[in-house]
């Protein structure tokens, strides 16, 4: 049964190292890592939100490239996975795009360097997907949310961990481990 | 206490679309992604495995920028990833340097899109990891690792799946997910 789980890749607003609120570029990597990872976990949309004009034109050309044109030809197997994207400009243009697909508004969730008292567990998070919730999932560029979209999502993700204390994982590692995670099979 | 798991990219010998063997050329984002998920999982060597002096003079030029150069100073969280990363000429050196470090020859894992009959689940192979076993994952960039050095592989570990047919990850993203299955923490 397909799950009614949504990604979306934040270009603004989100933080740069100084904490300061920045609008980001695309990285082309980005979108193919994060859409093949999507499509393999079943992801419905995978959303790139971005206010930017060029940059939206930037992000249709690379998708055209791949969905219509020489690349679609070359490899069409990726081309699958970039079907999933959408471009929308703003948050609320986001949420609004979501509440009218699934008929109700997702929870939506981040993934947080430290435990917020909202954190769930993910074992918690995959049997409310398993059961049908729509959830929305929220990614940082840059240096990640700016505090006020952090502050406002639903409910936080524990924070990807491994046995050290480094903790500066891209956000394309981080997606696939969070979709690996919520939705991921066999991985014991 | 620190284990004893390596991690190896190998740009050759691995196939192409096609199934022929070939040589793939550097990725800067392989290197990033790769070290800084290594880094986070206490990984203890990230290698790169190119026959190719061009290829290994440009690893090598990435990795001063960030090591000694401009890089160090405005991002120095980056030089902790990428210190962990060793250059070497093919699988021979490789798995010499290795064997050498830690006084045997460790088990040789690769991942497999079909299960072999030789494949360990993920919870078996992070119990001997845990236990002090040395082990050394194998990676190929391209359409994958050659067949010759996936047939030499001491045993492979589960296809990364989702609840989908589709299963085209990136290999920076496969080896996130590979490393959080092993070694994260909190993934419940």
């Amino acid at each position: 049964m397909p799950v009614k789980i949504d990604l979306a890749l934040v270009h603004y607003p989100v933080v740069n190292k100084n904490g300061e609120t920045i609008g980001s570029a695309v990285t082309n990597l980005d979108l193919h890592d994060i859409a093949r990872a999507a499509k393999t976990y079943g992801v419905d949309t995978f959303y790139i939100v971005t206010p930017y004009e060029d940059q939206q034109i930037l992000f249709k050309e690379i998708l055209d490239h791949w969905l219509v044109g020489e690349g679609s030809t070359y490899n069409s197997i990726r081309g699958e996975a970039l079907s999933l994207v959408r471009i929308c400009s703003d948050l609320d243009e986001l949420y609004r795009l979501v509440t009218k697909k699934w008929g109700e508004r997702p929870k939506v969730l981040v993934t947080c360097a430290k435990c917020r008292e909202d954190t769930n567990p993910y074992r918690k998070v995959r049997e409310k997907v398993l059961a049908g919730e729509s959830h929305l999932i929220l990614f940082g560029t840059a240096w990640g949310l700016a505090p006020e979209v952090m502050a406002a999502a639903d409910c936080s993700l524990p924070p990807i961990k491994g046995m050290t204390g480094y903790n500066h994982l891209s956000v394309r590692s981080a997606a696939a481990i969070v979709m690996d995670r919520l939705l991921g099979v066999g991985k014991d």
